[in-house]
């Protein structure tokens, strides 16, 4: 069989570990620290920095192919890989569209994608920049650093360019980030289009979800978008597929989408962000779709054929499960496991930090009110215990 | 998190470090070498020999619970190991009905289940024994070692009494082998009802499953059991919740049965054998029921709730893969794969030898004749490629 390697260490490659077991496809992990979340749980993990060229080079030394858990690998080392004949899935081409906000920006922008309007920030004079953007589009505008973001941060929205906005844009851009100048878009909700693509140009798309966002994280994704437009879905999965096409991408890609339109009139797509990677709105397909995500992004890194995407349930709904204060989360643990004896929990093997992500559940069934209440309740309970947390309080 | 340690590196702990990634279980295994099934694959191995005190003494330290992917880690060992204070699920007490099958029908008989009738063999006159049991129950009778037997080896059918017959009974209890024997029952067809138990006495019962041997090895379950009249199958799963209540054992229980009666009367059960661990005739459960018997294993040992055993199919028919002449399955891999993209593959990680058991494929859908030709495609696929097997051709 051949070896898979992944760079990072994160709960990304933990779930794929479990992928490979069934594939019987040895992954080997580069983590930062045995303490990673998927070295905890890999049997070839290499310690390393993602960061340092030397690492990956000898980490890739008998992997027959290089895919990633995150976006942070330099470009340049993933092309001096290449280079040197490693076998990188996705490309250094095709990743720095999930790399750099800007390129992606425009790449999409030029085949025509549908796209906020953009603009880059010239580090020279930062605000001129963002003001004549907003002159042009209007306010509020979203500053975004081009490179290194992640669940929310690197994303900063501009009310009014009053004077703490100004100073944020100067400090911001003075300390060397990259930055660029977004349409504030007022959505009707988040979606996430799903789709792998193999080096045949094999391509298979995932039912559509709802993604529920707060404060930056995401927080829910009920699979498939209740009550989503046929056509707009349909639409959804073709722009994923044709994004994954044009850029010759191997692997997983995740399209998070706006779905514009007030709530009577049929709503449009917009491109929010690329993820090349399985990605946190396709977690519920561990237990909601025949093929896994991790199972399909390793079947497409090693150009085997796809797995059916075909749902197993109505509805499966996925909840993150955030660190609360207590770091003692066994006792909560039992109590959700004999709440709801059908409610899949996942955890990542990470420390319980406030507001971390430290895991996952999943509930599926056939009425999507009820299967979002058992996966909201058992994650709110992981997270705050008896007490519940702000979010059950105002439901209640 | 509690740490569980599963004694033996066969794909059984394999399959469950699968199961310990998502609940977030550190899973220590003690595997012979570290080309072992499951030492592959978990990132806490330890290397010894499960027939050494000294080495289970060592593997059990900082481990909360000990669990085992076997049956042949010897009862004095496991005793010495609970007479130091460590928690062993299943007991030694309750294993000894799985590791001895001489204790188990003596106390299931007791009991009240129903059985075979059967004999122990004294070893002083061995043949003696065997006619007299003969003489009473009638031929054919079954010939059993005690111990030690798996997958059809440890078990001779004795037709005549003939002299063949006479001179094998003598070799084997020469060989210094402990032998009972057993009425041999003309069954219908070959059951198996699957529970677990956790310490508090909760007891969970999964679907009742038809087994399908051949040369006494476990080639396909079809889940549910067809056609299996529902009082049969309650009245199994009460057999199994029983058995499991009466031993006070911890985990899993598979206990394997005789169906009877001909093809129109209604049947009747017979146990046949016991095993205490993940079963072969569970591993549909992990795509067919919510909770896989992986992880219900761990769940059990930990005293944790149990899960859900709902079915998540009308039908979910497993197929054991076996080894063929020709090592290199890649290629049949990818062909099976493409052949059917609903079909997953589990491998095992193990070399290739003609008829070891190297993998398993599981096929669900709502028409069992499909669903099972899909299984059985894609299992006799992987063993003979393009030329199939005398099965495929016996069925064309």
């Amino acid at each position: 069989m051949p070896v898979v390697g992944m760079v990072g260490g994160g709960q990304l490659a933990r779930m794929t570990q479990q992928a490979a077991i069934g594939l019987g496809v040895p992954l080997r992990v580069l983590a930062a620290s045995p303490r990673d979340s998927a070295a905890l749980v890999c049997a070839d993990v290499r310690i390393g920095e993602h960061t340092s060229l030397a690492d990956l080079r000898s980490f890739a030394k008998g992997c027959d192919a290089i895919t990633f858990d995150h976006e942070h690998v330099p470009s340049a080392h993933i092309q001096a890989l290449e280079a040197a004949g490693v076998a990188c899935r996705p490309s250094s081409a095709a990743l720095l569209h999930a790399q750099d906000k800007l390129v992606m920006r425009e790449r999409l922008s030029a085949a025509g994608a549908p796209c906020p309007a953009f603009a880059p920030v010239d580090p020279r004079d930062p605000l001129a920049a963002v003001e004549a953007f907003a002159a042009e589009h209007g306010l509020p505008v979203v500053l975004k650093a081009t490179t290194g973001g992640y669940d929310g941060k690197g994303v900063w929205i501009l009310e009014s360019l009053g004077a703490d906005d100004r100073r944020l844009v100067e400090s911001l851009s003075g300390e060397g980030l990259s930055l660029m100048v977004e349409q504030y878009v007022p959505f009707r909700r988040e979606l996430a289009a799903l789709v792998a693509r193999s080096p045949y140009g094999q391509g298979a798309a995932y039912p559509v979800v709802e993604t529920v966002q707060r404060d930056g994280i995401c927080h829910e994704v009920l699979a498939p978008a209740p009550g989503l437009d046929e056509e707009l879905a349909a639409e959804a999965q073709r722009l994923a597929l044709d994004i994954a096409e044009r850029l010759d991408l191997v692997g997983l890609l995740a399209v998070e989408l706006f779905e514009t339109g007030g709530s009577a009139a049929p709503g449009g797509l917009l491109v929010n962000e690329l993820a090349m990677r399985p990605h946190n709105s396709g977690h519920w397909t561990i237990e909601g779709a025949r093929t896994s995500q991790f199972e399909q992004h390793l079947r497409a890194v090693l150009n085997l054929p796809l797995g059916s995407t075909e749902p197993t349930a109505r509805y499966t709904v996925m909840a993150n499960v955030l660190g609360g204060d207590d770091p003692d989360i066994y006792p909560r643990y039992l109590h959700v496991m004999a709440h709801d004896p059908a409610v899949k929990v996942h955890f990542y093997g990470k420390e319980v930090r406030p507001g971390r992500k430290i895991g996952h559940v999943t509930a599926l069934g056939d009425d999507l009110a009820e299967t979002r209440e058992r996966a909201r309740h058992a994650a709110d309970y992981l997270r705050w215990g008896p007490a519940m947390g702000p979010a059950t309080k105002e439901r209640a």
